[in-house]
């Protein structure tokens, strides 16, 4: 079963990174779903994550996104790195609510990628939109 | 003098921006200098801010650019909304390393502004670029 | 029918803007489908829409998008202007090919939009994605 | 004199690319300094080229900073991919306006490049920001 393998071998890649990434770690990322150039992610927003607003900081929504990027774009084994990513956001969002990223692989190349992950709110509604380019070294991470 | 007055004015919204800005404090972000749409902050990496790979998570780095943009966009007391922002990532940095952010404006539309962040480490090397579009409200901070 | 009404509507503003859109119109560009928020385009690329290495101008490639984009921002009659727009190129595409460019409505807000453009080559793959974010002025176009 | 030498390789590799890219040659685009990992170009907004607003089209002030982009990031002889760019509309312009673009080099890496293009009208007006990331595949141009 080729594709099973390929998508099992991905998940033993995302959780060997997310041992070691104490980042992730703090914001309380769960890892839902891995296949090979995708990932699904949650976290929950903690009052310790707002702004000067009483919104969620941007680079914490920022974070999650770009989290769900790493976990897609490096799953093949293939060590990753992001070169330009973007963030649009459409929604405020607040202590308490449950976010979702999910990372949707649009190109994959010999020598980069791009990847566009889509963050939603417990109500299934699109509160910000992320762009990731990567440049991918050749190289191993397990 | 106009000017003074301006900048003065300008720090007073940044500090109570910064006084309920709990994601900013748990980074540890020091603000340096404020004069109206500007603005130049720093902090010092934390071994948890770390990735999956022992260089700073991404989202720590955009997070600092986001703050200094805030501080930047927001400070004519007119509450400003993040619409797109990207940001470029030039080298790595590591637990230990001090960044320096610094905020300029490049347009200050009546109802939006662009503005790039530059981001420094301790060597003065040019770690990331960032580049911020904000949409104004006309709504006073304080 | 309230739908086919409003799709109408943005069928007739869509071609109020084109008559005048003389670059469009040297672009070749012919409008396929026009939904609210929606449009597709097509177009052929010429021999003088080449770069120095031989394949499309990236420029030629963004304004198919820039276009898409415009007609289906605009739509609803409500005079929109682009503020930050980005584009990934994915694959060549040289003279003879036919781009066709979908843009899609993320996010449609009082004040701003968000749209994803992708433009496909006549084998049907994917050749750029376009992000646009457009302010909304409130005037109408016709 | 080195720097002198490099610059005035940059030059001739400049000259080559331009003297096959048929669109900035249909832009009008003149080029008017290229210095290593640089360059400085202008072009007259024509009637044909505006949008259905009678302003110049989105599209042809991105062919204008793409083109100085490509100029500047190819010109140490090593042929560069546009990746991902970005360009904020800051004023409209007009036929008869005179653009000039001027790109700088923000990081020059192995196998990434970064560049920032600003492009100003005939009163030295800033009226458009672009950001390019490039892919260099070390293949030489001439």
């Amino acid at each position: 079963m080729e594709t099973n393998n390929k998508d099992l071998h991905a998940e033993l890649v995302v959780n060997k990174m997310m041992e070691k990434d104490l980042f992730s770690q703090w914001l309380g990322i769960r890892v839902l779903e891995v296949k090979e150039g995708y990932s699904r992610i949650a976290m929950e927003i903690r009052a310790e994550m707002i702004n000067g607003f009483g919104v969620i900081h941007g680079g914490v929504c920022f974070s999650l996104a770009d989290s769900a990027f790493a976990f897609a774009c490096n799953n093949r084994n293939n060590l990753s790195m992001a070169l330009d990513t973007s963030i649009n956001f459409l929604k405020p969002t607040y202590p308490g609510d449950i976010l979702t990223a999910e990372a949707k692989e649009l190109h994959n190349g010999r020598t980069t990628g791009l990847y566009l992950v889509t963050i939603f709110n417990q109500h299934q509604q699109q509160v910000a939109l992320f762009k990731g380019t990567c440049f991918r070294t050749g190289r191993n991470l397990i």
